[in-house]
């Protein structure tokens, strides 16, 4: 974008000014310089940490060619905002790398920068820079995120103790569905969904919400935390190794939304890929037991969804999975793998 | 890779454990925390204003599917140090974003860190974070760079006037020439290039100079600065267009290396092609008539390469290119353009 707004090229000015009008008006921060120079130029607030986080969402690996250009955009500065609210940042400005085919039409630009632009409304934070380039492959999209918290309040995945409480917030294994459906529309009936659950489950997979209305409760109250993006189990997995604890998770614990509940009683099989497959883009945190009544406290307070779901236990690293029976739950993997 | 490195799918572990024994050296800085975490956490000191530039190197674009996979990883980060360095801006800290086919190797994966590794300590900077993600596509990455410079110092493209000069760095075109070589390895003889002519051609191409060195000098004496990326003549012409002022390049003050001399004077129609193809990394820099003294002085003094190229003018936007003879120099387009 900083280059591609500023190219001369004669032949090729057209599509250059419309990639200058479309993200132009997403560059609010002074900072940007209006995405016409090499960098944004930043001053962030002092007595503040810095979070940075860059996140690449592909074609046919993180969304459908088909998917809504608006949803690509939403779904890019979606993951990368739910690594910032997982470390109880608010975010700052985010940067954008585009990687597109040369056949790229002025509509699909239109309805990614209509995606961006929504959710960083909502977020409250602001395009500051980044680059277009063309790729002999796909579509591939970075976004760079940039996230404040009062120095020395970051919450790492570090830090868990024996004891704590996990809880996860919203449900989990919808974006999972949504994928399913998208893949294979005879599902519905198989799961016995309504259009309703159809348009829910395909629309988590599309539009996941990142958790950045939970940041401060996190900063306040976790003492560790990751988002879950590569899967319930693997995520929490991940948290307990950097930790050095482990937990036992109760699939009972786990909470599922309404359609995806109706999927399960149909198939229960699916319970395992639920619980690994990715997508979700909730916050899992590690609350000590000190702070359970506040924490839970203010969860109701402010109607969120923080479900307990676990307790943090010592010994051994382990990530125990139980079904309804106590037994050990068969998982073929724990978390999605790119490779 | 901040993902990658703690995915703990069972089935695909040794790929896994690979990028975070390859990478997991680069993160030097504390505030990387292994790598493994979804942010990085960083303190930049106060009193310095946060320069941050991404730049995506796409294969088949940036970089041919056979160059040696160090040079790709040295290119991935000299593009976006180069940035910072016109900015004024010190390295701080840079995010790595690889998209990757399934079938990468891991001896690529090594060579790309090493190619990363050294340049990184050439230009004291260390890997803070990233992500690694499959791609259907070639391979894309995307380099996030973090510079600083004190409060108000930062150098941009806005800010030249009528009356500076301007300069550029070390020399232009070789990369366009090292890229047309690698195309067409006849034209060494077209060209009547010796071997070493060839290497050091080649090598402008795959490992580009990013000017960190200079970017102190830019800092202490440039009102407005660009790096070289797209081609000479459309870069100025951007700083220009930005600064609301105009030039006249005299193709005669342009810096050549004696290997791209010889090549010219086989065939002088090269001389458009190495003025707007790009890939120099080099710097421009608008200095103020009243600190050219001081600035030459240094230049000589540090034994720095920075020649005088031509005076700011006021009055139109154009930026005009007149050849040895004073014509007008046709140029079918004035820099590099992905679309």
């Amino acid at each position: 974008m900083v280059d591609g707004v500023a190219h001369v090229d004669e032949k090729h000015g057209d599509e250059f000014d419309l990639i200058a009008s479309v993200f132009a008006p997403l560059a609010k921060d002074s900072g940007a310089l209006g995405l016409r120079d090499d960098a944004a130029v930043l001053r962030p607030p002092e007595g503040h940490e810095l979070l940075v986080s860059c996140d690449a969402i592909n074609e046919g690996e993180h969304f459908l060619k088909d998917d809504p250009a608006d949803s690509i955009g939403h779904k890019a500065l979606a993951v990368t905002l739910s690594d910032l609210a997982a470390k109880g940042a608010r975010p700052y400005a985010y940067l954008l790398s585009l990687s597109l085919p040369r056949d790229i039409s002025p509509d699909w630009l239109k309805g990614l920068a209509a995606g961006l632009d929504a959710l960083q409304t909502e977020a409250g934070v602001a395009l500051v820079g980044g680059d277009t380039t063309a790729s002999q492959g796909g579509i591939s999209i970075v976004v760079t995120g940039l996230g404040l918290v009062p120095q020395g309040h970051a919450v790492l995945r570090l830090g868990a103790k024996p004891g704590d409480r996990l809880y996860v917030s919203g449900t989990i294994g919808d974006a999972h569905l949504g994928l399913r459906l998208l893949q294979d529309p005879t599902l519905a009936e198989t799961w016995g969904l309504s259009g309703e659950d159809v348009v829910f489950l395909v629309e988590r997979y599309r539009r996941p919400s990142p958790r950045f209305d939970l940041a401060l409760l996190v900063q306040n109250f976790a003492q560790a935390s990751i988002d879950v993006s590569d899967g319930l189990v693997g995520d929490i997995d991940k948290l307990c190794q950097v930790s050095h604890v482990g937990t036992t998770l109760m699939t009972q614990n786990i909470p599922f939304s309404p359609a995806a509940r109706k999927a399960l009683a149909c198939e229960p099989g699916l319970l395992p890929s639920l619980i690994t497959a990715g997508d979700d883009y909730e916050l899992v945190a590690a609350v000590p037991e000190r702070c359970v009544a506040a924490f839970e406290a203010e969860v109701e307070a402010k109607q969120l969804r923080f479900a307990s779901i676990a307790e943090v236990g010592g010994g051994d690293l382990q990530v125990r999975v139980l079904d309804a029976k106590g037994e050990k739950l068969a998982l073929s993997h724990r978390g999605f793998s790119h490779f």
